[in-house]
């Protein structure tokens, strides 16, 4: 594991780092902000899975979290969202797949069920940072946006055991139905729709037999977001939610768009309602 | 003047605007927020000028500002660090001189004199808000990062009539002294090195008579600033501070850097410090 750089941030670190990953096959890039709280001791985590395009960079940079994860205590981790160079024809054609569109799935689909192995990638991740840094493995919660707020709900749902709370900003919450999650499924996971569905955040909370997260889910969603209609489907994920008697506050907010001055607005809600979740986790 | 886009953002907007500037000759972008206050009525105005290689983006996107903008009823405007596409040889073969380098000076050497007129056009600009946006042009504020430090001191020493409150981060307080300033004032203004202490901020407050700014100057310094011993020299600007008996508080840092997660760690500050002064301001 390399640092590749490190800046002093709100009284904590913000870092980046490099490191040869075992589930990827391939060196993988995350950042990770660790509060001052830190040097006395593990702390909670927070794992922000970032949407379409991005990068490891683009949460530390563009979501202004550090603040508030400074005032809760909470270390922040951002990986990339997908391999680098793996070196499949096409895989830097698509904007919404290949590279910047891993979808935080492992793929079962040659050429890329090679490399393309994201959800096995962020539990490898969790793992490295748990043993390597300050972090205290029994209080991780985890987030995303868009694609990203696809994987924080799924992975959530698939481990209610390693994630102990999870929220969401204007995620792709019912991916079988939607063009992006059709594209992506059908490459990564194959034409089976069958499958796709443990990879769905609606289908998964309907399976459900109680609430998985008692405490609830937090969910914000622009009104004014372009891809609201055709991708986003927020209200289907609130209503397996209702099904299963899992409590869920989706907030609807009147004129915010997807991009991140609407996540910005919105992230000090996001970081203390996973701070005060995580922090009454007995370590 | 054409809104490019528009971003609701901490209840007010985040916009970007392009417009033809008479004082550069060429077409300009600036960012601006607008909070919700704006509604009724003009608001206070901060300029946020940035430093070298940067946009008018870069501000938007990495300082975090909006949110306490919001709580103080403040418009933020930040704008293009040079002229674009000027046509000059050379004009983009250095990251310290040309595009992204504009210094905020009005260059009088050819061929940069043409277009280079950067004080001018934050003039421009200036008047620009105040006359077509809800922008109180008695309540103004300047600060700024680096280049942009250098350019809000000293525009802010050249007519305080304009500005009535002035912040830097890691401002290039002395450029007659430094690398960055030679290169950029004997580009720009000439041999000549008596015309550089008119665009100096510290050789501006020495001559002073009297302090400009009684409500005080605040700075702030990281010390684990890569460039700060070569290029910055803060305490030349504080002792001139001290000599003509201007309050500034020129706070140091220990462990942040020059960039944009030590700014976002402090903007909280001097956003609050501009919204103080100028709220102060009778209309």
């Amino acid at each position: 594991m390399d640092m590749i750089s490190e800046h002093v941030c709100h009284g904590g670190v913000q870092r980046f780092y490099r490191h040869d990953s075992k589930a990827i096959g391939l060196p993988m890039r995350f950042s990770i902000f660790i509060p001052a709280q830190a040097a006395q001791g593990p702390v909670p985590a927070l794992f922000y899975l970032a949407g379409l395009t991005c990068t490891e960079e683009t949460f530390a940079i563009k979501a202004g979290a550090q603040q508030f994860a400074a005032q809760e205590g909470l270390v922040l981790v951002s990986p990339d969202t997908s391999p680098r160079g793996a070196g499949i024809e096409g895989e830097t054609t698509s904007w919404d797949f290949g590279e910047g569109a891993g979808f935080y799935v492992d793929a079962s689909q040659a050429p890329w069920s090679q490399h393309y192995r994201m959800e096995s990638y962020i539990h490898e991740l969790r793992q490295l940072v748990i043993d390597e840094l300050p972090v205290d493995g029994k209080r991780v919660g985890i987030f995303g946006h868009s694609m990203g707020g696809h994987g924080a709900l799924t992975l959530a749902l698939r481990r209610p055991d390693l994630f102990s709370s999870v929220s969401a900003f204007a995620p792709i919450a019912a991916p079988s139905r939607c063009p992006w999650g059709h594209k992506a499924f059908n490459g990564y996971l194959g034409p089976d729709q069958a499958g796709w569905l443990a990879h769905d955040a609606s289908a998964l909370m309907a399976a459900q037999e109680q609430a998985p997260f008692p405490k609830g889910i937090l969910i914000d969603q622009g009104l004014a977001d372009k891809f609201l209609e055709e991708q986003l489907y927020p209200e289907v994920f609130e209503d397996a939610c209702r099904a299963v008697g899992q409590p869920v506050e989706l907030r609807r907010h009147a004129g915010y768009d997807h991009g991140y001055y609407f996540i910005s607005s919105f992230i000090a809600d996001h970081v203390r309602f996973h701070g005060r979740q995580l922090k009454e986790i007995t370590s």
